[in-house]
């Protein structure tokens, strides 16, 4: 069986961040973007179009769910398939680290997982998407809070588990307080 | 400020082996049954009756805590006070690991906090506590949850935080997936 590091994270925590350069440092690939790519490929869909559709549960964000799941499957159900099919395959093919996509669901029992959770307080993550992401709104706050409800109900959705329960990860950790390379060093000393 | 360690766990999880180890290596005190018995010095209760009740919340787990405040302070009210007094003056005068008795919402502020939450699968906990504490009962999973359902009701009530909430802890880690002694080696590096 692989090995895989599978990191979710809030919104501006620097979970893909670390994941990056977790993988940089062992040598193995960090699927992220790149996995979007696949998805898009695979789809048909257009990758601006898989991005939203990350974050929004089927049928918009909760309100007309039910709605239209009544005439069968919704676009989000379909890439929801695809995404499923892509991470399955990656695992089988190699040791990797995946960042988001539910990968800590989708892979349980068919790779030897090491699950993280990545989170920090609201003020340095509005600090970090200010600088990072060059966001100009008034209110980061809103924005991230925002994010962090869409994850959680997207993730909910999917797979029925609570998204930052701790007895989903093998560790979680607040990077505003680690430190994002400590992170880092921490996460490569565990695999 | 002294700089504390503060550790959350669950029942069975070994939290209490990490941080006695922990504060070994580092060279500081681990409060913990230390602690209880300060707590029993100061308010002239029996050990064993603090043991238990810092496990129940006033008035009996639950049930009859509104009954019984109606009629002013509960033994558990007091006994609250007492510990919330130790535990601040403990982390004015040295930097330690303090386990339980929900140290790390007293000392919010007061002290350079490290908050670690330690927590394992039911398998790995229902092995643990038959070796380590020599438990002889049918079901310890039935132990087990019953134990994190106190804890956890404990925390709220006095507290009002959520008991293993991640956005309470810097550092959450599954004891059974890491093992016990990198645990303390991961934590000793964050101090």
């Amino acid at each position: 069986m692989n090995r895989i590091i599978t990191i979710s994270r809030e919104f501006g925590s620097g979970g893909r961040t670390i994941g990056k350069k977790l993988a940089e440092e062992l040598g193995i690939k960090c699927y992220d973007a790149d996995l979007i790519h696949k998805i898009a490929e695979e789809s048909g869909f257009s990758e601006n179009y898989i991005k939203d559709a990350g974050e929004y549960t089927p049928g918009g964000f909760l309100s007309s769910a039910l709605a239209n799941r009544a005439f069968g499957q919704t676009n989000e159900d379909y890439l929801w398939k695809i995404q499923y099919k892509i991470i399955s395959e990656i695992a089988e093919k190699e040791s990797c680290v995946i960042v988001g996509r539910c990968a800590d669901y989708i892979l349980n029992g068919k790779a030897d997982l090491l699950r993280v959770f990545i989170h920090a307080d609201m003020d340095f993550r509005a600090e970090r998407i200010v600088k990072v992401y060059g966001e100009r709104e008034e209110s980061p706050e809103q924005r991230l809070k925002s994010k962090d409800k869409r994850r959680a109900a997207y993730h909910r959705f999917y797979t029925d588990m609570k998204w930052g329960d701790y007895k989903n990860y093998d560790i979680a950790l607040n990077s505003g307080k680690v430190g994002i390379d400590k992170c880092v060093e921490i996460l490569k000393s565990l695999y």
